[in-house]
């Protein structure tokens, strides 16, 4: 049982580095082969194996460590993987083996029981942490651009009834601290020292094994949704349309009128299905990264220092509420996210559906070249997003229209609260 | 500079409890008077104040830890919480005062700033771990519904063009470990062990710091929606819908139609709107539980291995694919979700939107009535998703129609992968 399992054994409250004895397989960051690079093992049932910190599903691991407390999964149950294996392939592309390319997910994540197939027969649990699959997804707001025609039913990528054909990856989070010090200019130890004094002491192994260079963070990953052809993802020959979407319950799921999320994200849809009927693709990210990675806590409080500040919610002090209860305007980070791009082999995006200069910036900095950007269509925009969107255009999101001046901005107000 | 704080201290691993010298301020967990409870305080910038483990804002704790190490935080950052206090007075309840009866977040949460006022004039860096705000939300299939005349536009409730007017919640997990334990009937050593363990070494003051006894876990919470009349959720004289939903990301926002979920959530607003327009309430509280908590990369892996084993995708072995992958069928607990409904007051749910054996039977053993269950109208229901719906409705689900026999459910099948 596993009850008995975790109270025989002494507890470590943190390991060290082995001075003698086996050491764990090493992970060589960047590696151009596979089997030199080295799988990513996060098991919780073999500890001498593991050659990373922290492990598999993100925060989810809470729920895991409560089912084994509570008697209902089995501490050392390894995951039968049969029939799991990617719908498509993806890669590998040169951008895997480019050093500091990609840090903050492993590129061999789906295909992990193929290439280190060697370590599975030899009893090594290495699970995947990425899972490419096969959809069909309807949205409402798609049908209603079929009735009016703006897209159209080709019974390949759009069926009749609105039905999408998509191909998706669900992506676990997997950073090499090394190269995540490195895109923030700090160093290794600087590093590893916050994100364990600055998170309430979570996991010691940050600072006592240094030589455990990949850390498997306990927060939400993201989604690829691929429309169209996937060779044409990585071929500057096709047409290629991408979103970058950041996490926004309240307007994704629910249809909250404060931001533009759930309308830009289906406008990004739209131009995805369009250049996939072109003979291109179209690439959703949906990155678990709500109210700006401040959680949604947070984010409410902000609404109603908003809608309360003296002179009501306005755009010129749009950016200044969520300084005053975060301490910053922004913790999305962009700089890590253009990782996923260079994982699907892009290395031009001719429509980039994103107002956003922290994305542009960072997307064209990792070396990927945008043709074209493309903005919000106006009538898309709820009337109460007018603050959000006039703040972030004056504050350099990108925009083909007017862009207010300080006066001008004051004068852009929302709802109250009644 | 942050940077310079974070390296010019000692590095303690771990804390240990305090033999002489001043103690935190105590948590008497469901104590009736707020200064008697006790604040929950999760500062990173007074250690000596901390009386959990853990911090706040669940795994978003690890970007504001980025924040700090890339130098765009200052780690000594407080909250400026001006005008950001709670839109609408939820509770106390009676509730929030029994022993055992809200063990996973903190009561309290959402009006800290007023009961701990002093604190906060001593200088105590309390933060709320609950936010609460007003907002207008537009779904299409809400216009639908007012379209084809199963809604009503009252001006109130539900305002021209389809702007539903709520009352919001977004709630942190804040857990009260010795409750945690005997709502599973463990001891609270075996859940502070396995909470350690089993994360890969997460957090070692729950096995150090047996004096600090709440725990906020790197975890997603969750959100409530409320129409209607406040007052009324607490009112036995007044009708109350409920709908709890666990997310799913695919279906709440992309429309995958392998699964019920986003219908059933919309069927769930529907019945809410309806009974606050007869004078009650409706309550939809979403948990950030993806793929019944076992995560994303999780789900999709079992997706691919439901499609592709022997006979397709069928109904009769639906539960058997999760539970080969991830050990379990479920990891999501509901034990500790009726504690958001207490937190709300409630005593009787005159319409439960759900078909959930476990969350009915979750919600009546933990003392609320259920006078009606609501099971998804049979046309909203994707044909992918008839192997879901029939492989639940065997295993136990609420219905109105019938179960299927086994051999009736091997027939049930979904499409396969072309």
């Amino acid at each position: 049982m596993p009850k008995q399992n975790s109270v025989s054994r002494h507890i470590v409250l943190t390991s060290h580095p082995s001075r003698s004895g086996p050491k764990p397989i090493a992970i060589n960051w960047g590696a151009a082969d596979p089997m030199q690079r080295g799988p990513v093992i996060a098991t919780l049932t073999k500890s001498a194996h593991r050659n990373v910190i922290g492990t598999h599903s993100g925060g989810y691991a809470v729920y895991r460590a409560l089912a084994v407390a509570s008697g209902s999964l089995q501490s050392d149950h390894i995951a039968d993987l049969t029939n799991t294996s990617p719908t498509e392939r993806i890669g590998p592309y040169p951008s895997w083996s480019v050093a500091d390319k990609i840090v903050s997910l492993d590129p061999y994540g789906a295909i992990a029981s193929e290439v280190f197939a060697s370590y599975y027969e030899q009893g090594y649990d290495i699970r995947p942490t990425i899972a490419i699959t096969k959809a069909h997804i309807n949205m409402p707001e798609l049908q209603e651009a079929i009735a009016k025609g703006r897209l159209q039913v080709d019974g390949k990528i759009m069926k009749p009834g609105g039905d999408l054909v998509v191909t998706k990856a669900a992506i676990e989070p997997v950073w090499y601290l090394p190269g995540l010090a490195k895109r923030f200019n700090i160093t290794e130890g600087e590093l590893r020292r916050a994100l364990f004094e600055q998170t309430g002491g979570m996991f010691p192994e940050l600072v006592t094994r240094s030589d455990l260079e990949v850390f498997l963070p306990p927060i939400g990953g993201l989604t690829v949704y691929i429309v169209g052809d996937l060779e044409a993802i990585a071929d500057p020959n096709k047409p290629l349309a991408v979103r970058v979407h950041d996490e926004c319950n309240g307007s994704d799921v629910f249809g909250s009128d404060i931001c533009t999320c759930r309308p830009y994200l289906v406008h990004g849809i739209e131009v995805c299905v369009q250049t996939a009927q072109e003979g291109g693709a179209g690439v959703i990210v949906y990155c678990r990264k709500e109210g700006r990675a401040l959680g949604e806590v947070t984010k409410f409080l902000v609404y109603n220092a908003r809608k309360r500040q003296e002179g009501g919610d306005r755009a010129d002090a749009y950016f200044e509420r969520t300084e005053c209860v975060a301490g910053v305007q922004d913790m999305r980070f962009q700089e890590l996210m253009p990782d996923v791009l260079h994982w699907l082999g892009i290395t031009r995006i001719d429509r980039m559906v994103s107002m956003s200069n922290m994305k542009f910036d960072a997307i064209t900095q990792s070396g990927i070249e945008i043709v074209e950007r493309i903005a919000i269509p106006d009538d898309l925009i709820p009337q109460d997003a007018r603050v959000e969107i006039e703040a972030k255009k004056a504050a350099g999101y990108f925009t083909t229209g007017d862009v207010l001046d300080a006066n001008s901005l004051a004068d852009v107000k929302g709802r109250g609260l009644e």
